[in-house]
């Protein structure tokens, strides 16, 4: 099929899906669920497949183990279809009213933004959760997956649409994009009229090659370099747990903290017990010279920090560290070095807790608590699409709500102005 | 100055002014207005050059008009300034706020975004009004105005800015690029990370620029191809009266309407005396074999309207008028031809009235009322810097609230995961 035909498919579809009810949708997310408990083994033969070829093409293990489906993962997935189906539909919302001096009812509702394109890489169970996070907000999706995981995003997507078609959706409401061709993404994203919304989710390289190529709007989820500002007057044993916490308990997520900044009157105090600490912890430590001297009565082997080193997302057990003179130098730190994902300081001041929060530009700003907990479930929106970056439309967790546009209905008796 | 420098300026002074207080960002609008009325005559001494070089240039007597300030135009600039210095700020605006249920208190903060960038053709006004808006909600801004009205819009900024700069705001929050090269305007279009939004004011063809070269977010105000559809159950009186003044009121702005959709059994009756009225009104009509038909008794000359005219924005005293089957040819007619901005039904039947609000996709869909009300003054919003088509972020009046983004604020007691 065409590029453009699957977009006009999925447009058509979109505008069916925008008004079926929460209980049809929902009723095809349950059908979704028991269709891949019922169907794994097929699913399973196909993502052996991947497999298989992954192994051949000399894919690294962990990227073969974000490939791996298995019956565990596969339950996992359903799990997770049956959690969007529980929780509550956001179209049709009214997010606030009024009525005008000249007798005009005037209503902001929610709804769908039509067909969302999802781009993804690797994970197969990306192709489930996309798809069960538009159909639940009445959007037409279109899938374009990574090639290594192809056969099983495919053999996916084939057996979700059948369960929702049963189910009462309209046909052609989930379009898998069965080319591994990137000219077939390219000729995605220039279609403005079909398509309202893209949604990556993969790395720098993906990004780069949607500011490069898309004509539709974009809401980018780009990495996350943390911090966690030690200030003045911080509670010292708060700011040990949540440095400790915001670097070690899930290295490898956007969420997670890439350097600490220190303010130089706790400096003496902390950075030794920090710095041992993050070392049981197998962190390798880049540092300024400053820490370098403080830490230099202590046995743990420290590296000396340059400015790479402040401007990576290291996504493992590594971690930068600087003493700063005060507040003012920590958020024009972060201002030059962080990605506006999440921040922390760690302080017993209000005025700096509040000088922090408002002049740090970040997707979430955290005051004695730790970075790791910017996620769609933590924030009580129970599932998320990714964390945007961007301020347009969405920041922080890519939850149902934002999944959605809005529109204004307006009543009158006959007005004219 | 080198166009990234420039960039790079705003961006230091939107982290200042992103924590300014309403009161000063008031003053200095207000001070911007005295000053506009105080230096009148050097602003009509720049304004009258470029006057005279449109006219050498032959611009079009329409557009000499829009180019034109005198007094009484700079008055109402200076006007509309103390208006938007009297609405409230919607910075700092605690959008919702929530505990969860480890004791988080999470608050979604309304923010600036940081950097506004306005590209805009010949209107002077734009430069203040937009600068303005930028101003109250915490953005620094960039304008990048057309060249016909070059020398204005520069004297206007240098104006405005003084008087900012003396009510206490930071230097470099207004940013007007001296230069008429469309290669700067590219340049600034890849400042992604020194501008956090374009919007264009201007007309397809500008659209198109930006769709090509921005990596900037932007939001798009396009163009209004409007539709009445007159039910089979409407009152006719109000059906007329909505036709006449969503057509005659204003024809050449974005919310007037372009085509007349009438369901065939109210056809016979209403056609030919809405063909009349805006016959009466000078209003050339493209019509359906149908309405033809059944005009043929008047002495209204009429003309065949084609795929064309329904795709038409005239912005002028035209229309295409068609009789259709009911509510769902009316909602695929728009569908097809509409863009998305102001659509209104004419009906006493409550279901129809729903159906259209549903399946109807834009901005603003009416009930019983003129397409001509979207609108940020009729909406109660106080002042706008244009109507979004788009469906990201911001649809319809983009007022103060539209030119904010948020953030959230978590604040923990030693929390971590």
């Amino acid at each position: 099929m065409k590029t453009k035909e699957l977009a006009v498919q999925a447009k058509r579809a979109s505008r069916k899906l925008a008004t079926a009810n929460a209980a049809t949708k929902n009723r095809a997310l349950v059908a979704m669920a028991e269709a891949l408990e019922r169907r794994s083994a097929e699913i399973l033969v196909e993502n052996a497949d991947d497999i298989a070829e992954g192994r051949r093409k000399g894919l690294s293990a962990s990227l073969i183990d974000r490939l791996l489906l298995d019956e565990a993962r596969l339950h996992g997935i359903a799990a997770s279809l049956r959690d969007i189906a529980a929780l509550p539909d956001p179209v049709g919302e009214v997010i606030e009213g009024w009525r005008t001096p000249e007798g005009l009812q005037i209503e902001k509702v929610r709804v769908p933004f039509g067909v969302v394109a999802v781009v993804y890489e690797a994970r197969p169970n990306v192709t489930v959760d996309a798809a069960a996070l538009c159909i639940k907000t009445g959007n037409a999706v279109i899938l374009r997956g990574g090639s290594d995981a192809f056969r099983s995003n495919r053999i996916l997507a084939e057996v979700i649409t059948g369960a929702a078609i049963e189910a009462g959706l309209p046909a052609e409401c989930i379009q898998f994009v069965a080319s591994r061709d990137r000219g077939v993404l390219v000729e995605l994203l220039q279609l403005r009229d079909q398509i309202d919304l893209v949604i990556p989710r993969g790395g720098e390289a993906l990004k780069e090659f949607l500011l490069e190529h898309s004509k539709v709007p974009v809401i980018y989820a780009a990495g996350g370099n943390c911090h966690v500002y030690v200030d003045e007057t911080a509670d010292l044993k708060h700011a040990l747990d949540i440095t400790i916490n915001a670097k070690c308990q899930r290295p490898g997520v956007c969420n997670a903290a890439e350097s600490l900044l220190v303010h130089e009157a706790v400096a003496a105090e902390f950075l030794p017990v920090v710095v041992k600490a993050l070392d049981e912890r197998s962190v390798k430590l880049h540092v300024d010279a400053r820490t370098r001297e403080l830490v230099g009565e202590t046995d743990v082997k420290v590296l000396r920090a340059t400015e790479k080193h402040y401007a990576t997302e290291f996504l493992g057990l590594e971690m930068a560290i600087k003493v700063v003179a005060g507040l003012d130098e920590a958020i024009e730190h972060i201002a030059k070095y962080g990605t506006g994902h999440s921040e922390a300081i760690v302080t017993r001041d209000l005025e700096a807790s509040r000088r922090f929060a408002e002049g740090v530009d970040a997707a979430a700003v955290y005051i004695n608590a730790s970075t790791r907990f910017t996620d769609g479930g933590v924030f009580g929106f129970g599932a998320e699409i990714g964390i945007s970056t961007q301020k347009l439309h969405a920041r922080g967790p890519l939850a149902l709500r934002e999944l959605t546009a809005m529109k204004y209905v307006v009543t009158g008796r006959g007005h004219v102005r």
